[in-house]
């Protein structure tokens, strides 16, 4: 079994994702300043999330073109990523109405948290799968900025009802850190 | 002609399908958890819609895996499977918004029901245009699973009115059965 | 220039047309067959829409199957398709939402009728480009379908003033009209 | 790494964009032409969108024709210009909304411009990554039209102050240059 129609239904789904969150950008009523300002949370929410769809979407990319074959644990351990994915919009639509609240920014940080662990779940799925020789076990090594990511979202989740910025901050650091494409992976499918 | 654009098409409405019923989660006002409880039984339908979407688009993969050649009657097949897949968001947000009442309940089941009829037929529609040595046909057998869910959403769609949750429990008693990937097939293919 | 690009786009566009339609079935908030009642006209409105946009789907794989280069012409004319296509949603919810009343049915039938030019513009675009041996000129033939499409839907225009009924009675008579596969052209390929 | 994947994500996004927008014509609650009347500026400020996502998605399909290896920048390149893309419904709806008003005029401008800098951006990036000998640096020359269009944006943003239909003149008279496909790339590919 190949991998194009897992690739190119989770491209869909991510595309999706990535655009529908757009529709949370409400068309304001008046067509002044006054009625743009309230947007301006939602629309940040929104540039956040963008860039974390788009990190996930670009790594999903790299670790698909390191596994050639497919059976149904890594199609279902896929379809559970998708689906913390697709809350994405949720969350980013509750930050941004709410003006970044304690609970929908621990929510939004319990999503990523989740999706995050879906990833690893879906790695470890297709390592096992590759068996002892593994091209993507090789490439991903410990895979230090997975842990540290989910240790950051678990330190963001408490720490959004001390005060919101600080968990949003963890957020962006998380989405800073893998700004960088995953070289580690890249590298090792060039050569 | 090739299966690709097929697949492809289909791949296309069932990734929006499994997206766009997350609209139904619509942001609350308030940023409380008093806020986020009415929200919990449409969350619910929305895992349960989100894994039954996902077995179709699993169990479509595999059965046109075993499907080289597509016909006039084949497409429109698929067409009339996607036709019925397309109503689960309705059928969803219409259980989620009334809390399990009776009849939405009943309606999802004939959702379900006619998707499977319609998955059915297009099974048949395939087997028939392979003739003779279909490998579908061989790998699908008896089709047990498939008779048994239609069997059980015809029980469930009256007992819906009896007690909702007893129809709910027979659905996600369906899901689970499918949860495991068609070995049937999948084993047939690969050897 | 290969038409695979041109195909994947033109199928995601088809492909969200025919989901966001459903859209348009708003979750009612009663949980009762009263409250069932006035979807009915825009649930028979989504089924004949689906139908056309799925015969569109269904000729356009055909057409592009017997296509192998694409110019920029081409990709316009294609681009002006889906524009009228990307209309039908409109019409199917204005035509539901007034249960049939004269000016939404007429303008329905506008938007059918302008899909059917930009078919016909498309296919001449191709046939041109293809030249003087054009394969698909040759499966084509007279175009005896599409001329007679174009001439129900010039005639149920003005008629839905009359009694709308009539010019639905003629859109669904032309659905009828195609849903039967384009064998012309398929046999000319298949051969 | 192939192109392949990027193009689909592309197209997928593109798609999803182009259809969108037509969820801001709201279907009428009236059946005559008094309820059809303020449609008429969202109507036509959605044929000029489509018009420039059609020539979005028509360069972009060139622009990557050229491009044989993608990495990570350009990976990221291209999701900075989906990213802008992506506020296109929104501007377009804030402008129909509004009846062409200054500041959402301006704001749409705002789009176009940053949604131009940034296919300028992506250009770059993969012309630096082809090297010296790059296919398409010969392929696009001093882009002209590129420059010509963000002198026009940049022209028409605080001319949408003065009076609205000077910048949507400026915007018509863009998507008019661009209407001609790009014959530079066209050519030199087709060679």
């Amino acid at each position: 079994m190949t991998r194009t129609r897992l690739e190119a239904f989770s491209d869909g789904v991510i595309a999706i994702l990535i655009t529908i969150m757009v529709l949370e950008l409400k068309v304001p009523h008046g067509a002044d300043w006054q009625a743009l300002r309230p947007l301006i949370p939602v629309f940040l929410a929104y540039v956040l999330s963008f860039i974390f769809l788009g990190i996930y979407w670009n790594n999903h990319h790299h670790m698909l073109h390191a596994t050639e074959r497919i059976n149904g644990a890594i199609l279902w351990a896929n379809l559970h990523l998708l689906f913390w994915l697709s809350l994405v919009p949720f969350g980013t639509g509750w930050i941004g109405e709410n003006h970044v609240a304690p609970l929908p920014t621990a929510l939004y940080g319990v999503v990523l948290l989740m999706a995050a662990i879906a990833y690893t779940i879906l790695q470890t799925t297709i390592v096992a799968h590759q068996g002892p020789n593994s091209k993507l076990r090789e490439a991903v090594g410990g895979d230090l900025k997975g842990k540290i990511s989910i240790v950051l979202y678990v330190a963001a989740i408490p720490l959004a009802y001390v005060k919101p910025w600080i968990a949003i901050g963890l957020y962006v650091f998380v989405a800073l850190l893998w700004l960088v494409p995953d070289r580690r992976i890249e590298s090792r499918i060039d050569r």
